[in-house]
């Protein structure tokens, strides 16, 4: 009997059921969605990758497809290529939606020639009708590449627009003698911030002169996720490395993120030689993933149902479906865990509800809307 | 004005300074520490790597060599391969420590052809000498090699003494044409069970009739930590991989890990072609690393300064300095979460003191215990 006592002594047996994150089936039926936007707790719009900008209520399951989206939008239906990026992105509602009812949405455009590039639009959303669209940004030049479109995009504490526009190119073999991230003239690997009109703010960083409208950063290889802390302001955006190399950086103005010179994964092309920047300052990741997440939709969390979660940055990945969670301090990301690591599947993106809820968004054919409740 | 709350609507502000994990250093100058066995919760048995035995308190920092430990004990110091694993290990205390003062202890021996293997001793601590010292395990042959020595032990529920004892080689393509780890007739490469004494239980599983003393499992490549589930008292252990392939494992009687047949990593030598084994069932790893960790000490937390870990397996990792918190739920991995991120320092162990306080050891030459507080 004694043995026992001192057996169970050297692990104490305190142990008790804690509370775990359960995934909530809310929305099926979704195809391949990419983004979600809250109206209020339970309306929402969400892009369909590979379909449409719906229109959803999360309490009667209502799905409504909204008319009117532009006709030049493509996607990977079309093509054969499994790795085509191509369709529609990112949904964000203007700051103030409920006064004006705009409404901002990324997307693969098409031109007359076939060629595609990202196309950033803004509307007005009037009885599930997109209505008084105007081009926000238009990522030139159209080009037949079906890679990494970006399209991320979120308002900033500062009422700015941010977007990710990716580089395009799968493989750096095929990279132009200036590569493209780094191509002052070329739209595409860049970020931007344009005022709510698509006008250009007067306090973004000035590239010798030379930039074009909107420019903010550049040396982007396939940002998607872009987001703002809810606190300090920071925008805070993932990006897919090439071999491994998967990042989460800060947003900073003027900034060269160093792709294709500078990269924490290795080259697809392994023999590829980017040209020599030695002058150059890179701004470093501020985390790189040792294994392949393919970081995508990204938020904070300030919710109240995972007290011990408030201010972490929840990232979804599509590669094995990771959600993780990242403690971040002072700018420094000081934990990371995996979630469901038992239940894996592809995750476009993580957001939260305006009360606080945690949602993510599955990329399949038949995707889901999925709650993280505490149970 | 109403921009601003809106702008805020979108991603609340109910965030709070969350309690995080912090290091606070208890006892320094420790030689590259490799266990930590508590006597009490200010008294303590600390084995250094590369140097002796000591007996530790806590409160009042005085360390003090225990004497008697024997002679032919050889540590990394006398050679000149950085990747040699020669030294003191484990220490575990007898579940009735307090009645009988009878110790475990594993470190490598040298014969007299200045080969080596892993030993493991029992002995009684009287006044800080060791004494009535007899061998539980000689993991013969005595070899060349320099790695993988194991050494891990724990007690289980069920009063046994479980050891892991890793197969040395450190390339595969040392292999003989029986691999060492699935030889019965080599006792390295397996894990044992023993009586407290020694002897070997009656209900150990059955290897043919052939099987060596203590035989409880086999194709181990190089498991260092071992550890019992506190309610469940599964014994856990975890496993370097070659390249990459580092796991975790719940231990079975009479199963075979699969080492170097089958294996979540890469050989390091890639040639390597392991002898078929087709009609044998190996056992798969609870959890396989994407990354390099170098798992070595764990613990089931059971705490009361973490409430939300409680159950979680703390596992300490020598590569870049990796603490791990693993969510189990029916013997599955359900989430992983790194932390220390910020602060890396190699680990060769995570324990929990009797009172549930958690500490790491940190594998430095100036060595520290450290105790992981919620602040």
């Amino acid at each position: 009997m004694l043995f026992v006592i001192v057996s169970l002594l050297a692990c104490t047996s305190k142990q008790q059921t804690t509370h775990t994150p359960q995934k909530e089936v809310i929305i099926t039926g979704l195809n391949n969605p990419w983004s979600i936007a809250f109206i209020n707790e339970n309306e929402a719009l969400i892009t369909e990758k590979d379909s449409n900008l719906l229109y959803v209520n999360l309490e009667t399951k209502e799905k409504t497809v909204v008319q009117n989206f532009p006709t030049d939008l493509v996607d990977s239906i079309r093509v054969k290529d499994f790795r085509d990026n191509s369709g529609m992105f990112e949904v964000v509602l203007h700051p103030l939606f409920s006064e004006n009812n705009l409404v901002y949405i990324s997307y693969v455009a098409e031109n007359n020639q076939g060629l595609t590039t990202t196309k950033v639009i803004r509307a007005k959303l009037i009885e599930n009708k997109l209505t008084a669209v105007v081009d926000i940004l238009v990522a030139k030049p159209f080009s037949e590449d079906l890679f990494h479109y970006g399209g991320g995009m979120c308002f900033g504490k500062d009422g700015k627009l941010y977007i990710t526009i990716g580089e395009r190119l799968y493989n750096e073999k095929d990279e132009p003698a200036i590569p493209i991230a780094q191509d002052l003239a070329d739209r595409r690997g860049k970020i931007y911030r344009f005022n709510d009109d698509g006008s250009t703010p007067t306090d973004n960083p000035n590239f010798d002169g030379s930039a074009i409208d909107g420019l903010y950063a550049i040396g982007i290889r396939a940002a998607q996720g872009i987001t703002c802390h809810p606190i300090a302001g920071d925008i805070w955006f993932s990006e897919h490395g090439s071999r491994q190399g998967d990042e989460l950086n800060i947003l900073k103005p003027g900034a060269n993120y160093g792709w294709p010179i500078k990269t924490t994964g290795q080259y697809r092309h392994l023999a590829y030689q980017p040209p020599a920047m030695e002058t150059t300052e890179f701004a470093p990741p501020t985390h790189a993933w040792l294994q392949t997440v393919a970081p995508t939709g990204l938020c904070f969390y300030t919710g109240d149902d995972f007290p011990a979660w408030k201010g972490n940055l929840m990232v979804a990945g599509l590669s094995r479906g990771s959600l993780w969670r990242m403690t971040i301090k002072e700018n420094e990301v000081v934990s990371a865990e995996e979630l469901f690591m038992n239940d894996r599947v592809r995750l476009r993106k993580v957001a939260q509800s305006p009360a606080g809820r945690l949602y993510v968004l599955t990329d399949e054919n038949d995707g889901k809307l999925v709650q993280i409740v505490n149970k």
